[in-house]
């Protein structure tokens, strides 16, 4: 996930940083990394990724977030075979609920409801500048072009007369962030639904089409249409649907099933590139 | 690779369960996997593929060999995570220069020479049936068809008449197995050359071009040149080119050095498939 020039991690499976390489996203970028569960396709990424970025002689510590365990966890995967990364390697657990603010972000993590302990987390992005007025600027006298991106960015700026114009002067309220929310491996729940309240994409566990729901559901997971059912419930702006299982080879009678119930419904491929909408675009 | 019906495994690194869905060989038929040592790119894809195994209901054991430390190594990437396989998994430390023997064939190592301990190894297959005398069979009244394949696969048969052939009667002396080294990470070194004496099949480190030698020995690896010169010197009758450095965009020039020293050499993609010749073939 790309904030600005800040690159995170939502989980890191094996074979993350092979299909990093082939995405246009420097693995070398990710600060921090926020993991749901100690399944294998949600961490063993994590020591091949960790080595790369020793090899590719990484300097800025690294940051890794996830449920209780995963400083333990962490300690085997850094202590597997002959390794020792050159940077910082930081670890933190997080109790379910709790919030970690950061510059440009924060990020909340929630229970979901998985076979083991498993986290679903809420990226939220710091208040964004408010909406240009550009009438008003113009009144100001102030000339098309480059200080308009100025103010906008929340530079000030002087006048060829001397008058400073501050942002604030032709800036409106600042406007709310966009809001992801990763739900991990999870079967419906009101967690995860509280969570992804008024978010602007969701990115759900759908792992069964309906006629296969209640399997999905004992081994701890969602069909596409129940991810589509919360998702419209918690009034998340766009759904994407993931970890579907191998089992369907075709998985767009999966998009089918959730787009009945929530059309903007989207069912990303690897390597794909979703932009979060903004909230009042 | 494939032995008869067997498959074995050479090194697992990160993503090897995902190639090796992408290839002809199933990974729930490896019965025996070889570790050459433990550097991520040679072991990080053993608990993801026995996960995988696991979660695909195996009950056969899986053996797994290495140098000192596997037996440590494995039981803390079983430990990791909320996972406990279903079937056994056999891990033995060998001596340099150890030999174990199985059914259809036997693995040596040697020591290599690389910056950690790391194991080359010899797959020998068991001895093949002789060559069969059609000139004789035909002598004796076998009549052309399915008897021929029956005694060529080393059972006897029973004539019309009542006479019983045994293999022996038209089957010339046994003949030698095929004899595969595989080098693990390695400088030039006379162990591996010792270990690849006659082999048909040498997969040899070939990190780098002419130009890059020093570099790569001072990291524990060979120049394609070298590969060459010693599987020249070995009597190796092929020759593989491996592990190339990944900062070469097209290798063809590091082939066409190796060739220029030892004619039969290959340089193998991913999911290639490779015929390991008959010694007397």
């Amino acid at each position: 996930m790309r904030i600005g020039p800040e690159v995170i991690l939502l989980d890191c499976g094996e074979g993350t940083q092979r299909q990093l390489m082939r995405s246009s996203v420097s693995f070398m970028k990710i600060s921090r990394i926020f993991v749901s569960h100690f399944h294998g396709d949600h961490f063993l990424g994590l020591p091949g990724l960790i080595q790369s970025m020793a090899l590719n002689d990484r300097k800025e510590p690294l940051e890794i977030y996830g449920p209780t365990g995963i400083v333990e966890l962490m300690k085997s995967l850094l202590g597997l075979g002959y390794f020792k990364p050159a940077f910082e390697v930081c670890v933190e657990e997080l109790e379910p609920g709790e919030r970690v603010a950061f510059e440009r972000f924060s990020v909340t993590c929630a229970l979901a409801d998985h076979t083991v302990p498993c986290y679903a987390y809420a990226v939220e992005e710091s208040q964004r500048p408010g909406k240009f007025n550009k009438a008003r600027a113009l009144e100001l006298g102030i000339p098309e072009g480059p200080m308009f991106s100025k103010l906008q960015s929340g530079e000030s700026v002087i006048l060829p007369g001397g008058m400073v114009i501050e942002p604030s002067m032709v800036l409106g309220q600042p406007r709310k962030g966009r809001k992801l929310v990763f739900s991990g491996d999870t079967k419906p729940c009101d967690s995860v639904e509280a969570l992804a309240r008024d978010c602007d994409l969701l990115i759900h566990d759908a792992t069964a089409a309906a006629d296969n729901e209640d399997k999905a559901n004992a081994y701890g997971h969602a069909s596409a249409r129940q991810s589509a059912a919360l998702a419209a419930k918690a009034g998340a702006r766009m759904l994407a649907l993931v970890h579907i299982s191998p089992r369907y080879d075709d998985a767009a009678p999966l998009l089918e099933e959730a787009k009945a119930i929530h059309p903007n419904c989207i069912l990303p491929k690897d390597l794909d590139e979703v932009e979060v909408p903004l909230p009042d675009a």
